[in-house]
Parts: C-alpha cells; sequence; structure tokens
C-alpha cells in the first residue's frame, strides 16, 4: 500500500504533517476496509468501532455522513480496493500531553487488492504461534495506531514462512491472530477468545458472532487456552479484507475443514477469493 | 513543535509520506535532545539508545556520523531548541508484516524551547499519580513510537492541573513519570525503579546514575513501590530536556528540595532554567 497507493489527507492530495501525533506517538485509530466495484464492505460497522476509538481516547470524531462519503468517493466503481482510514489527534504542541482544542487528521488510503490464494478459502492456511506476548492494556479491543506487538509477531512469522500466527496474552491465553481473530468450533458451538484485556475487536468477529447465531449457532466468547485449540473440530481466522480463512495446520495438529466453517463462509461471501 | 517546528524528512524541507510505517504502526524510534547555540546535549548517548532501538526493532540505523552531522547542521549557532529526531521502519507494503529490505526514514525536528518555569528547577514540581498501568513489553527500555500509555496518562494528569505524575506497572510498582524518569534519595543511596519489563531508559536516567557514582554516591536500579515514594528523603524527575526538576509534593507528601538533588542539578547544569 505504498506506490500503488492513492492517499487523501483531510480530503486532498497531499502528504502529512511530521507533527502530526498519529506519527509521533501512535495517537490515533484505524481501520482497513474491503471495497468491490464501489462498494464498502461492512462500512457502518467500521465507521461505528472508529467512532468509539475517538471516543476512548478523547479525539473529536469527524462527521460521521461526511466522512463515509468521502470514502465511498473516493473507491473506484469498478474492481476491489483494499481502504485504510486512519483518524488521528492531529498535530500539536511538542509533548505527549494532547493539545487543547484538538483538530484531527483523516488520512485516507485506496491501495490495490491483496489477490490472497484461492486455496487460503478452500484448503485453508497453516497456522503459527508467536512468542510475542500482548500486553492488558486500557484500550482493549480498540484498533489504535499502536501496533509494534502485531508488528514483531509479523517480524517472527515471516521467519518461520508462516502467513498468520496465534498471540497469547501474560497468563497464556490465547487472544487472536497477529492480523485476525480467532474461531474455534467444537461440539457444534463456536467459540472467540475474549477480549476484556487485550487484542483488537474485529469488525468481522462481531459479524461471524452474529451470522453464526443468526443460523442457530451458539457462539460464545470464552477464555481459550492453547489445549482448545490443539482439540478443535474446526479452526478459522476472520478479519474485513481476508474475510474468513479455514485453518488447516496449527503447529503440529492437522485440521480438517469443516462445515460449519464452509457454511459461515457461503453465508458471508467468504467461500472464494475475490 | 507545530507550526514553529522547521522539519527534515531524510533530509529534505518535506512532509511524511502517509503509507509511513512509523505513522500507520508507530514502527519507530525517537530521540528529544536539548540544542543550547548549536550545541547538542549528550548527543553520542541518543544516538547510542537510537542504534540500540533500531538494532532491537531491525530497521537498518542510518549511517551514524551522517546523521550526527545532519542533526548538528540542522540547529541553529544562538539560542535553545528542543531536537526530536525519529526514525521510522520507512514506508512499504500494507500490513504488518515489516517490508525486506526496508528503507528507513529519518524525521528530523527543530523546535522551540519550551521555557520551564525557573520554579521547576528551584522550588520543585508537584507529582501526581496516573491510573494507567504500564504494560511488559518485550520492548521495555526502549524509546519506541507507540506512546499512546504516555498520552493517556498526560490527558489525566492534564485533568488534575499536574504537570508530571508516576506511572506503575501491573504489579503495582512504579516505574517512572510520563515523560520522565523517577529518582529517590534515602540515607544517603540514589534509587531508581528498574525498567526491565516496562517503561523508557531515559538517556538522563543513565547520566544521572553515572553522575552520582561519580561523586561516591551510591546509586542503584531497584523495584520501588509507593511506599518508599512516600517515604523518600529527596525525589526528582528527569528527562533530557528538563533535566532535573526536584519534586516538593507527591500527593499530599511534602518532600524537601535536597542536598543530594541540588548537588547533581550543579553537577551536570541543570540548577536553573535555560
Amino acid at each position: 500500500m505504498s506506490t500503488d497507493t492513492q492517499w487523501l489527507v483531510n480530503g486532498r492530495k497531499r502528504q502529512v504533517d511530521p507533527s502530526d501525533r498519529g506519527l509521533a506517538y501512535g495517537d490515533g485509530v484505524f481501520e482497513t476496509m474491503a471495497a468491490h466495484d464501489g462498494v464498502l464492505r461492512w462500512l457502518e460497522q467500521h465507521l461505528t468501532r472508529l467512532a468509539r476509538g475517538c471516543e476512548q481516547l478523547g479525539i473529536p470524531m469527524p462527521d460521521r455522513h461526511a466522512l463515509a462519503a468521502e470514502v465511498v468517493a473516493a473507491v473506484p466503481a469498478r474492481g476491489s480496493r483494499v481502504v485504510k482510514l486512519m483518524i488521528t489527534r492531529g498535530s500539536g504542541a511538542r509533548g505527549y500531553r494532547p493539545p487543547e482544542p484538538c483538530v484531527p487528521t483523516r488520512i485516507l488510503g485506496i491501495g490495490a487488492w491483496p489477490d490472497y490464494p484461492e486455496a487460503n478459502y478452500t484448503h485453508g492456511i497453516r497456522l503459527g504461534l508467536s512468542t510475542i506476548r500482548l500486553a492488558d492494556s486500557p484500550l482493549a479491543g480498540l484498533k489504535h495506531l499502536c501496533r509494534l506487538e502485531q508488528v514483531l509477531a509479523q517480524q517472527e512469522l515471516a521467519g518461520l514462512g508462516l502467513i498468520e500466527g496465534l498471540l497469547r496474552d501474560a497468563r497464556d491465553r490465547v487472544v487472536s491472530g497477529s492480523m485476525s481473530n480467532l474461531f474455534l468450533v467444537r461440539d457444534q458451538r463456536l467459540v472467540t477468545p475474549q477480549l476484556d484485556r487485550c487484542g483488537v475487536r474485529g469488525v468481522m468477529r462481531d459479524i461471524v458472532l452474529a451470522a453464526a447465531r443468526d443460523s442457530g449457532l451458539a457462539a460464545e466468547e470464552q477464555p481459550v487456552e492453547l489445549a482448545d485449540v490443539h482439540a478443535a473440530d474446526e479452526l478459522f481466522v476472520t478479519n474485513s479484507v481476508l474475510g474468513i480463512w479455514p485453518v488447516r495446520e496449527f503447529l503440529d495438529t492437522r485440521v480438517a475443514v469443516g462445515p460449519i466453517t464452509q457454511a459461515l463462509q457461503r453465508q458471508l461471501g467468504y467461500a472464494h477469493a475475490q
């Protein structure tokens, strides 16, 4: 999403002020969305999480309808794009203390679609385990700009030749993937790790939980241990761009790409690569 | 450090690419330094910490001598300035995984001197206690760009009318201030909190430890509890811009501005505001 990405900063084609607090301190939030033929998938859910993040950080959320219109207008009418939308606390005096009043910066990037392999959807992925521990945070659940834990995890996974891996917290609980949320199926029940102390509450995670319940499946947020992952009947990971990827192997454990994962893929339109 | 700051991005007057990973993920490190009449204080120590941070994150450190020359050349020959130097992992493809190879971005800002009140140096400051808990991190000690904990703490302290406050970790240990390191004097011994699990290893902290030992004072890094802070004979906070500020009040505990604090201020040239 560098040379091939079109950027708008506060609605204009330009770059970012080096004094922006998003750069200086990670002082902001972001969303990454899928756009197909001019349609932003789950736009309302993304804007709702963005607004919640802004509220929690004390950043004035830009007008929601104007923001939505700006995003939709920037997306081409044909083809698939990844849309990244950042809201930062804007520029301000030096130092951690937030300026009062603050004028947030909105940074919108329209990038190439990643073209993930079809096999990720049909045969599933190999899932590893990162040694990076996610720290407890008062900002648990938010998608803020401080993401070095995820960068370190992806650096480690790259060395292992894996596209994704699970992260645990300090209590050895499994939290999520580095760029995705995790779901387990066991005894016809869907489980995803609780995210009350750390992790990102993915938009797709909420959508999968709701879709499962809509179709009569029990679906719960619970503490998850590594042993639960090894014992699962089915495993899959989710995010708003990749959708739903079954897991075919977790460490040395083979996992079947099962009927509940496939039904959710079909239900939500993620049975194949876009 | 916004309108009044002169910025150089990779040595030229321009802005920052919105795809820079420093903005996207806090994927970088920074130093904040004091410059007086063209002289960067503790420049070598800052560059050493920067190099250590780059190494730990796997970011190629720019040539140290060229970087030093660029910083020195950007500082005016007269007057005092705050110098901020960021090194990020540069631009790259979308996603947490670091690009290989990566071309780091160096961002240099020369800003106005903060003009702290003279009384902060002579009479000391009131020090509060933040409710924000610093999380354990594999990047403990580093001054990386993910600083939302410090932003939240300063937001809280602003509401209390305080310039600085202490932060604890999840085990109730005192770690540091939000923008400074903490020192306690008790029974003629200097103590500063251990930073093996979280916190920033300030350049000034190392300098104060070394200066104390040079002058024959016992100086140790130890676990520090709130009770230790309340029981201290003297308290002071340090960073590279403010230097050394005595604490005259911690919560409801009055503290004397004592002889060891004053001797260290004189020894290192921080007895008065610049």
